[in-house]
């Protein structure tokens, strides 16, 4: 089946291309009878206007990059829903895309998405990547950070952020613990490359020396995956002497701590206690496991994230402050 | 910063603009000298080549559109990467679209795909838009059905497919409650209008025929949700008389049907016994649940896509013959 063109769309209507497009792009004046005979012509010719060439002359191809660094996560997805919650009745389309931790991978994505013209970006950095982020947003491509920041201030300094206050949630968090009397720690930490890693690590630090403890806990870096969450289990039970409660410091990384202390035949929380950053739904499926866990509210982070990305694709302010957007959690407990 | 135009890196390398687009292309014979002005020329002025423009030349995007109806369901994350590590060393990117089991919007999306002239659509189809692919397909457009078929066989008669045998797995998962002596069994089932939901019921009933039961089991019909899981679970603990096991017929229903049993106060396997298709990784929580799962090969479907859509792009085959290749998988058990 060959394919209509525009062109072919104007001769059966007997009108100029110029008025086919005027009519599919709902831009400037057409008479009824006209854009009737323009659609019947679209309709009969099964005609599929190019958004390709489309966005070439409309200067905007209604696509939204959002790069995260786990597509698999549910909390990244929480945050994808909000964002496509707002953005997604104002006709824009988001694409996906997993840097899977690995700022090459990040910085090829970053490119990738500027060659497709997307209107705006949404990153959640694997870090690394503080250059191409600014040279980015220099060439006046909207970016949204979400979740993490840039490595450094100064790169972020003119960014719009949409975050945690990290290092206070993970400070309340390891304080529990230690109000119950836990003095060995072990620390199952993200990548320091990523500020999330960094602010949280610092908060348990903070944790620590408020409650009088030299802040040398037991650390292991993981990459935020559960397959992590169980090699730092296991590391810390080999140690001498072991930790008596263990904070984990992503919601990935809290599944396989718990799968792990409940495959070597410990009782969580008398012979290990957990505390994590972020919930962890299966840890009802636990009898009493007295489990802390900061709770995080990533659809409504999505939907500030939303916000944000309109009014910077449809320039409202110009030039633009940027926003600094931190969402505070509590403290909960299952069990 | 305004953009630089292949203009301007022509007259800057004193080049024609085809010669430029020889050099950027890697197409064609250009002299090493000329190739070292381009590429100087190219540096000087920050020029980035418009993917755009480009795609329109080339008539390949070298972009792949994924539609799954659930983007934070491991399992198509799983059939994903297999596909992204097949299709990325070629250059190809995946462009994720989550349709949310709506046919609607999976219908929009699949519109949408089609005008950003992506290669080739995977679709994990929510149903309902059996005409729309086999349109698109009919226009050259190589989509290859993953997980799930169309609901008319002959609509998708002519369609690559990658899926696994929903009606054996559910058949033998089923077959294992019932060696175990239930006869009242509660089925957690996923909507009519998908084939996985459509076929893993069959199992399920032929199975009790197989065990010469009357098969009119009770069955909560969800939409492969966590939440219907829990809500499935309620709903037959009010039933008279309830059921002494459950089969559930996805890993996302499976996680809520364990959750609200034991937030009920029940022992599995003991007060209410399950079967899963799929695995439930967080399982393993519980201490000794007996919990039957098929288990499932999502890289390996996703490898076996990736692979197909391959020779789909670059047309090996021509006329081609349509691949059904069906995963056949065991039942195992948790504790």
């Amino acid at each position: 089946m060959s394919k209509a063109t525009i062109k072919e769309v104007a001769a059966e209507a007997e009108v100029s291309t110029a008025t086919v497009s005027r009519v599919l792009n709902e831009s400037g004046y057409v008479s009824d009878e006209i854009k009737e005979r323009v659609l019947e012509a679209v309709a009969k010719l099964n005609y599929q206007p190019s958004a390709i060439a489309r966005s070439l002359k409309q200067d905007k191809t209604y696509m939204i990059g959002v790069i995260v660094p786990d597509i698999s996560n549910s909390y990244f997805m929480g945050i994808s829903r909000g964002i496509e919650d707002v953005v997604g009745p104002e006709g824009f389309q988001l694409m996906f895309c997993s840097s899977d931790e690995s700022p090459d991978k990040e910085n090829r994505l970053l490119q990738l998405l500027q060659e497709k013209r997307v209107d705006a970006i949404v990153l959640a950095t694997a870090g690394g990547n503080d250059e191409k982020v600014k040279q980015l947003s220099d060439s006046g491509l909207p970016i949204v950070l979400v979740d993490r920041k840039l490595e450094s201030d100064e790169a972020g300094a003119g960014l719009d952020l949409v975050a945690e206050d990290n290092e206070e949630g993970a400070c309340r968090l390891t304080g529990k613990l230690l109000e119950d009397g836990h003095v060995r720690l072990g620390v199952v930490n993200g990548p320091a490359r990523v500020s999330t890693g960094r602010e949280r690590y610092e908060g348990v630090l903070k944790a620590m020396r408020e409650h009088g403890l030299d802040p040398k806990p037991l650390v292991y870096n993981g990459d935020f995956s559960t397959e992590d969450g169980v090699l730092a289990v296991r590391k810390f039970l080999k140690s001498d002497p072991k930790p008596t409660a263990i904070v984990s410091l992503n919601n990935r990384m809290s599944l396989g701590v718990l799968l792990e202390i409940v495959r070597s035949g410990l009782k969580i929380p008398d012979d290990m206690a957990v505390a994590s950053f972020g919930e962890v739904e299966a840890g009802s499926l636990l009898k009493n496991p007295g489990l802390y866990y900061i709770d995080q509210h990533p659809y409504d982070m999505g939907i500030k994230t939303g916000e944000l990305l309109l009014k910077r694709i449809r320039k409202e302010e110009t030039p633009a402050e940027p926003v600094f957007e931190i969402f505070r959690n509590e403290v909960n407990r299952i069990g």
